[in-house]
Formats: C-alpha cells, structure tokens, sequence
C-alpha cells in the first residue's frame, strides 16, 4: 500500500504579514510525502542539486519516505520566492528558478514500478504521463495542475487525465480547463476528459468533491492563525490519498473520510512555515482535529 | 410568533450574464418577509411611493405577510440599478435613487409593539435602534448592516449591536468592522460588541455561524443555474429567523438547522430574478432541498 509522489524538491522564501523565511524546505513531493507518511508508505521522484543538504535528507528518512528515486544533479535546487498580503489566498511570485527541475525526467528505480497508488504533482503533463507509463498496474491515480498548464500544455493534460482516477485542482483552474464559469457544469465537463472524481479546492473555503451524481461539501478547518498557505494543498493531497492507500477503500462514505484528513493535515501545515508544523504534530492530534470538522459540520436532519 | 421586519421594498432593474429585467420587485424587507412566511407570520414596516401597484400589495398578502406597517408616501418607491458579471459574488451598482425611502421613519403600527422576533434588514442604524425602541419586550433581534453605514455611522452601529442577539453580514464587513482580517479573530471582536450569535455569510461559499465556543459551516447549495444573486442574503436571513421563530427554540441544535434553512431558501432565490422563483416553491421543496444539503455534508466519525 505504498503511494508513489512524484514532484518538486524546492527551497522556499516566502514573506507573509506574519514573518518572513529564506530558502527553507518546500516543493510539492515534499508536502505531498510528509503529509501522506502519517498514514502510509510513501516512495518519492523528484530531482533536487548538490547544494541540498543532508538536514533534509535525514528528516524526510525520518518519516519513512523512500527515496531511491530522489536524483541529485549537478547544479542547484529549484528555487521559488514568494509573497503573500493579507488575502493569504493568493500568491505573489517574485522570483522562480527552476535549475536542476527544468531538465527533470523523472525515471522509477524498479522497485517503485509495483506502486499501488500515485500521485502526480504539479509537473509538465508530458511528464507526467511518461511516469504513469513506467508504473506496471495502478490502483489509484491522482494528479494536481495549474493554469500554466492548462493555457500552454492543454491537449498533453487532457491525454494524461483520460489515465487519471482523481484530479485535484484549484477553483480557477477547473472553470478555465472546462471554459465554463458555473462550477457545477464545469466539473462534470472535467469529469468527462477521465478523472472519476475530481476534487476542487477553494482555500479556506473548503473543498468540493465531485463524484458519479453526488457532491460533498468540506469547510476548511477555521483558524486563528492562519501563517503560511504555501503547501496547503499537496499538504491535502498528501492527507487524501495517504488515507484512501492505508484504507484501500475508494468507495464514497471513505472518500469523504480522506478529504476530512486531508483538510486537517492542510490545516497544520499553514500555521507554521514549510515543514515546520507538520514535524510537530502525532496522529492523535490528526484525530482530535478530525473530530472538530465533524462537529463544525454536524446538524440534525428533519425528523 | 410573529416576526417583525423593517427594512426596505424596492424595484430592482438588474443585468447579469443570463438576462435582464427592469424595475422589479425587489428590497430587503420582501425578500426577508417572502422567504420567513414559509415558516410563520410576518409584519413588515417598510415604505413605497405613490407608484407602487397594488399587484405587488396583493402578492405579499397572499403570503400572509401583514402589511398594516407599510407607509405610502408621496413620490416614488425605491430604485436600484445593478450589474453582475459572471463572477455573481459581487454586484456593481449603477444607479440608486432612494426616493421616498430618503426621509423614512419607521413608525409601528400599536399591534406591531409586542413582536417576539425582530429582524433590522440593512437600513441606517439610527432607525434600526429608533425601531427597537418601539418595540415592547423582544425575544430575539436580529439585524443586517453594511460598508456604508460600517464607515459611515459606525458609533451609531455599535450602540444599535449592543442590543441585537443575532448579526448577518458578509464576510468582508465582518472584518472591516473588527478591523481585523483573521476572520476567527475577527468574529470574536464583533461578538463582543453584543450579538451572541454571528452569521459570515460568504456566498457562494456559504455561512460560518460562530456562538459562545462553537462555529457552525454549512456550505451553499451548488447549482447549475445561478441566474441572479440579488436579494440572496435577505431571503437567507428570513429562513433563518423564520425557521427560529417557527420552532422557538434558539439552542446550537436548532440555530444549526435554522441556518440551513436559510441556505435553502436562498438557493431557491437565485435561480430566478426577483422574488419569482419563491412564487413557485412549496413547503415540500424546502426540505428536499434541505434533505439534500445533509447528504452535501454527511461524512462519518472515526470509529
């Protein structure tokens, strides 16, 4: 029950009103396989420069992250500098220096080729797709994209979503992939180039999963501090999917369990920056906050 | 368990991505009164001109809403002129001509002074205490206000809220009255200056209730069609306070069903332009829909 990532290694510098950090750990594998790892193994692929240091190495080991498929090339690690203002929705990029990412091939040591379940980052769908071609018989693919994608890389993602079972994207990016400004009519247009469900985030807004004829809807977890976003949503993503893999249950009633934990783990990673949270919390904590959704959601139906 | 409302009837010339009317029925005080005479009675105060036709009287009468409180005065009624672009979150005014309404005072009919349930729509503050005032031994009030009156008669406000139990705003007002943006932190600065109970009304993005150490998110209903957003936070609140009335009972439990009441009614609003598609709705339909908001948001406990 091991989930395969593949995605970036990066170092952040990121200011927010609250505090600023410089080139601290992030990337999406990172989020993604730190958040998965409370709940199951998780094998990563990503390419990081010879500046990364062993500090890194060492924490993600710590969380039982395999990492045979972690490249080190020569040059630096991807770099993204960004900001936020008060509406902590959206990002402000300064800065972006892909180095060794820009000529990632992402290539799966043998062992990794058996993977169960995979999850494909924010990555150049081309690429993608090569890595979905190296895995021998998934029972589980899901893949996150951005605008960028979407505008540049449209015919490349729709091939590679024709192979995916859960896509989990952005508002924004669902209304643009499906050209259609009503969120209902737009994800059953998406549904329709593959993925089974598809998963909309909305940022402190919550979640909406769609599904065959039926919608949930899940609050973010509302928060007196609200630090960092940056990582929030492979931080979800990492939660979902490592929920469904230790699960190895994809029916509707436990989808709707692994978007709660994916909400949770979300909500830990925003309190602090990069990491920094979620090497603090255990699984009773995951459970405690768990419980407050319930309670935040729950009402009587009619009698 | 009659409900007392004051507030503002209007005509409405509205433009959005799927069509355009002119000079409707519209204004704070219908939509409340509308929605709440699906659940109890309902007294309006509110004013109209010389030119408001007596089909409108004859709609609102058929809906058992009492109207002993509505002033006709000499002039015309209320005009408002809007635009919606496809993001229906935000309306764009175009024109205002408050009319007859410029010199409002609303004045309680004697049988009108022993309501148990009040609800101040977003009218000047001043009136709104001027309203309490007049009203004998209140059970519950509740209360709506605005940017406007936010920058512009704030002290007003806030003399006004020390004597309301129940506050709906937007989510934006909410921190610009706290002056605040964590909306957490923001939510308790606002419950201090006197209403226990705060209703976020977020759009399309639903409602967050926060009480003496709870908070409650229920999320909108989403629907394929959002024809016209106009009149939606009115028709929310007069679920919300009819629903209350109805049952007597304010305890979290029931606050919590009266807030997805509320939902519902406002879904129904949207789909059409004015008051039409409340014509058209029965009981029955409002707890389909009701129904279909648990499914929405049921997920399971951990074990």
């Amino acid at each position: 029950m091991s989930i395969l990532v593949v995605g970036s290694v990066a170092f952040d510098s990121i200011k927010t009103p609250f505090g600023e950090v410089d080139e601290v750990l992030g990337g999406s594998a990172c989020y993604f396989s730190t958040s998965a790892s409370f709940f199951t193994d998780v094998s990563l692929v990503a390419v990081v420069g010879e500046d990364f240091p062993e500090e890194h190495v060492d924490f993600l080991q710590s969380r039982n992250i395999d990492l045979a498929g972690l490249q080190r090339s020569s040059g630096k690690t991807f770099r993204w500098k960004g900001r936020y203002e008060y509406d902590l929705n959206e990002a402000h990029t300064l800065e972006t220096h892909l180095n060794v990412f820009e000529s990632f091939q992402p290539e799966l040591p043998e062992n990794y080729r058996d993977a169960e379940y995979v999850f494909l980052a924010n990555i150049d769908p081309e690429l993608q797709l090569e890595v979905l071609q190296q895995v021998k018989n998934p029972q589980l693919v899901a893949c996150d994209t951005m605008n960028f994608w979407i505008e540049g890389k449209k015919e490349a993602l729709i091939k590679t979503l024709a192979r995916v079972d859960i896509l989990a994207i952005n508002e924004a990016e669902v209304r643009q992939l499906a050209d259609e400004p009503n969120l209902v009519k737009a994800a059953r247009i998406v549904r329709d180039f593959g993925p089974k469900t598809l998963v909309v985030k909305r940022g402190e807004y919550g979640v909406l999963m769609f599904g065959e004829g039926s919608i949930f809807s899940a609050p973010a977890y509302p928060l007196e501090e609200v630090f960092d976003p940056t990582g929030a949503g492979d931080t979800f993503a990492g939660g979902f999917i490592g929920y469904l893999a230790a699960t190895r249950n994809f029916d509707e009633h436990n989808l709707r369990k692994a978007i709660v934990f994916g909400t949770v783990m979300a909500s830990f990673t925003v309190e602090k920056f990069s990491l920094d949270r979620l090497k603090e919390i255990d699984y009773a904590e995951i459970e405690a906050r768990f419980r407050r959704i319930k309670l935040l959601t729950d009402f009587a139906d009619i009698d």
